[in-house]
């Protein structure tokens, strides 16, 4: 047998029925990835050479939402008779393996890769034919019980409602977690019964059949929980996001109230950021150093060059350059490109636009299909209107132009270089470099006139 | 005595000097609601037919701040001298009521109407004259102390002051809350004195003169919690929502960042809504199935249709009917209808108006008393000028037309449907169906023109 | 030796490698304070004649950021060779000093003032030639163990790792926070040696050779945590601002979800304010009674008048009068002045700016440079272009006056009292009172038009 030879099975049949939701458990979300992702995600140390997920209940949902993350096989498990009958799915696809199966649910996500690969070397360590990840919880009602000699080997495992008084004790309980050598596990598997009141097949009956079995404990208790609700979803989404934000915290990044703050797993942090309060950090985002993000921003798959201020902001799909200050209020989605110490002030949208270096949208824009040269200074008010009522049209707008208050840009246009553009104009021309444009009629004052009704107080 | 008949008393008369308010204690909110209506809350399983409400320390305003409740008797307490001279008050009002009366505290909010009802089980059953509701709680320092025989028979109830050091460790404790057999209560209430420090008369001083009188021990001791300062107040609100949030989990709903979120009492939630970190959930609300909510939204007696997603946005007074996307920043206020599948985007107000299916106000606009059809496209910076400065008027947009960005429409106006408006336009005559119209000055450029000002940076 | 002749002197040294970051430790920040700025707030009750703070990592860069802190004297430690040599620099500075020491770490942010007022008063009254700041902690790990006779005259001090067993039982453990006579240290300190595995000048090692030498608990072992890297920083600034809370909260203040908000230490609150959840007030900010701020507010250098309320608003160095309305998503910076029962709506910011009372500017506006009278109505969309390309100028608006939707005014500009501007103006000319002024384009109508493609879904 090869350490190297490791197939790893994912039970993920179950329907989750007190999730109350018609999404499979699996697919139910913490720290922005499902807990199946999740689960995944503890084989960092281990290197499996197959990974197969058992799949039963909205299969093809399950299937469907995974297609992205690669190498799964999945296998259908068609009736949802026990984790024994589950793991007997894998037979045919297992045909022929010599190596280690490790056996994992798909309900409990918060297993650290330390952990796994602890257990990995045990279980090789010792040529077991099983090893079960076990853990010492401060409440162990309702766990089955791991008894084991001093060396860690297993003598027995005793359901909860099977303990005597004293068994009841034993705080060293199974977390369902097991490393099998799957030729020995091969040996009795085909035979298992479902000889039980819920007619079920359990794969802890394969234990007691198989020799030598050793427990390895999880460091941390909390690793072995399992989600059933959605009350145990949000504990372990807070277990998962302290340990994120302790992880960056002890990196260099500044976190204030990060109680309030949610940063996903695959967000990318550098050292002397300060995240302020309620500032929830999404998908492939990186911030770079020396940013400042927050109080209330929401940043999504975005990376945030150095010496960045954003304040009350949400920012997805976009790049900004670094210097940039942006907020309160903005709104920046959909591939923008903000280049090098640029404003983006309140009330501003931009989508889909390249902005120059040292361009300003101080207030009150919109901002879509656009590309903006460097110094531009965006009046406020200004919008580009860049959607005719079936399809979008592109915007250009030269260095050190500026725009008028409450000007409409009306796509397809091209405005020129050092152009200025006055205040409330509507274009629908293009404009060349080094000119004033304005469309404005006259200013007319009626003189002593007085509203139709009677002064009030407004 | 038949068990139907119930009166219930809420003690409600104190300042709460500790409150450091104008507000009378029982005024201060939490979850939404008055103390004395969380108090009125807890009766949600007991059926009383007459409830009074002993008020003192500014009656009138905590008379007109419940003037909604139904069924609700005030009866005033010029001084305050004590429960017992509380109680003394209902005399008069409860002549010839030969039922129960069930005590409360106007600062006890966090009963559940559970213990009430085995409370009051027990008293029935027993045929008690009085029942005390008891906890034991981890520390019983201040309390009194109740001591009863195996059976919860009440045989002594003794001060903190007066315990000897073994009655100290007594943690069953006096939460203040009795079930009186009223004419047995009668039979003592008007004989009691005041002859203590205090000169006070209290309630407890009629209970040994009573026989039988038992305990019920709240399940949980935090039931019992009085609020005397706004620092209990928040832990008490801390509790009743951590509660309410649970429920929610439990029965199928995603809460991100639970401890960040708030619900009011009085919302209802369906399966499969996802409410992310930072939402409030106000009043009358309701949020059905496959919304996401959240972040930073706060949502007031509104209710939002399936599948809708709310980002960071304020919406009351307001109906969606599902499958609309809204956000981020904005703002629904003051009975707005909005139709199946719409987009309200960024800065975007929409103040008593009603919108069909499929309309879009997407970007930096005014939408105030205007009806729009099905299908509009609202410009961006589009403006309904409903104010006059003297009067508000309304707005009518038929469907499919399409206002140009930063056009105003001067109410009162109609424009027709399938109307395109020009960029720029301020509209002040209605509009047939089918029209392009426009109110704009010529695009004018005057070349080689330089700013009055040396080029600098901006 | 007098008792009111105190130097203090903090250890600031260091760079804090733990905390991975460009600033040196003591600048790090909690509760909008440096870590410097928490320890000089621990001397509230206590006068010290002389406030010396030692500095050597990034000295200059600490130097210039507490620049403005009023009383300071600088000492160099060119190189940090352990705290004893820290102290050992002091001489010179300390030439002829006959009073008390008292030596504070700049990385100690959480002692109170009470804690060190004891401390001197144990230290006076008991003519000690040292006294040791003290806690009894429940985790001594890794702490040095104060061994004490029951008079709390010191015996023995051991560092952990020199601990016997038994020795490690003991729970009180030296907080590095001492008191010295000036006089009896000198007596010592110069012959401190570095004779140790870390070739370091330890304070401790002087205490041996000083007598009397007795121990202070502080009342709460939270207020001798050190920081040594963020996740400690995180910590400790919870445990600062639930102090500053909980003080509010018993002071009258009602704090909605408590843990949500954050209150800088230098923030002034009236009784009967209620602060809403995820609101945070900063700086020197003055919240007068009656006010409800949040949810989702940032105030800052602010005061804000009796009465106002603020949704989703952030407000820099502005002040409102009182009985205001601001938000949600309002924006106000930068010497703003609003008078009394203003309303400030959604998407508005205002910048450097005067409104009279009663003045509303109720949506998607940009105020900068203005003065507004009385009662005045600003329509939606209108804004003041107050920036050229190259400087700001003034806008001036008369009492009554109300500008129209979408409109714009040029500034430098001046429109009287009683003004009403259309909508969709560009006024670029001053405008006397009592006018009705616009510039508008004539409404053209194209009947039957089609828009260019097929009429599709939008």
């Amino acid at each position: 047998m090869s350490t190297d030879s490791l197939a790893i099975a994912v039970l993920a049949a179950g329907k989750g029925t007190r999730m109350r939701s018609h999404l499979p458990k699996v697919l139910h979300r913490l720290s922005g990835q499902t807990l199946l992702e999740n689960v995944l995600a503890s084989l960092g140390q281990v290197s499996p050479s197959r990974r197969l997920v058992i799949v039963g209940y909205a299969a093809e949902q399950v299937q469907k939402t995974l297609a992205d993350v690669p190498d799964l096989e999945f296998i259908k498990q068609t009736e949802q008779l026990g984790t024994g009958h589950a793991v007997q799915q894998l037979i045919p696809a297992l045909d022929g393996f010599s190596g280690n199966l490790l056996v994992l649910n798909g309900d409990v996500p918060l297993l650290r890769p330390e952990t796994l690969a602890q257990m990995l070397a045990t279980h090789n360590e010792n040529g077991n034919a099983a090893t079960i990840l076990t853990a010492q919880v401060l409440d162990p009602s309702g766990y089955g019980r791991v008894f084991c000699n001093e060396n860690l080997v297993v003598e027995e495992i005793v359901e909860h409602r099977d303990c005597s008084d004293p068994q009841r004790q034993n705080r060293r309980v199974n977390a369902g977690i097991y490393c099998f050598n799957w030729s020995a596990l091969m040996t009795v598997l085909p035979q298992l019964k479902a000889d039980n009141d819920q007619q079920e097949y359990y794969l802890t009956d394969v234990i007691k059949s198989l020799s030598p079995v050793m427990a390895v404990d999880a460091a941390d208790p909390n690793e072995i929980l399992g989600i059933n609700n959605r009350k145990q979803l949000a504990e372990a989404d807070d277990i998962l996001q302290d340990r994120i934000k302790k992880d960056w915290m002890l990196a260099g990044v500044t976190l204030v109230n990060p109680d309030s703050i949610t940063i996903d797993a695959t967000v990318k942090l550098e050292p002397d950021v300060i995240i302020e309060p309620q500032t929830h950090l999404r998908g492939h985002t990186v911030i770079q150093t020396g940013c400042r993000i927050g109080p209330g921003c929401l940043v999504e798959d975005s990376t945030i060059g150095p010496n960045t201020t954003l304040l009350y902001s949400v920012v997805s799909e976009s790049t900004l350059a670094g210097g940039d200050r942006v907020g309160p209020y903005a709104h920046l989605r959909g591939q923008v490109s903000v280049g090098k110490n640029c404003r983006i002030g309140n009330f501003v949208e931009i989508k889909k636009s390249t902005l120059g270096d040292r361009t300003n949208v101080a207030h009150l824009s919109y901002i879509g299909d656009a590309t903006l040269g460097e110094k531009v200074n965006v009046g406020a008010g200004t919008i580009t209107a860049n959607y005719d009522g079936f399809q979008k049209h592109p915007t250009v707008i030269g260095d050190r132009t500026k725009t008028g208050s409450n000007s409409v840009l009306v796509a397809p246009i091209e405005v020129g270089s050092d152009v200025t553009i006055g205040a409330g104009s509507v274009l629908t021309k293009n404009v060349q470099d080094d000119c004033l444009v304005v469309s404005r009629a006259p200013q007319r004052v009626i003189p002593e006139w007085r509203p139709r009704e009677v002064r009030g107080d407004g």
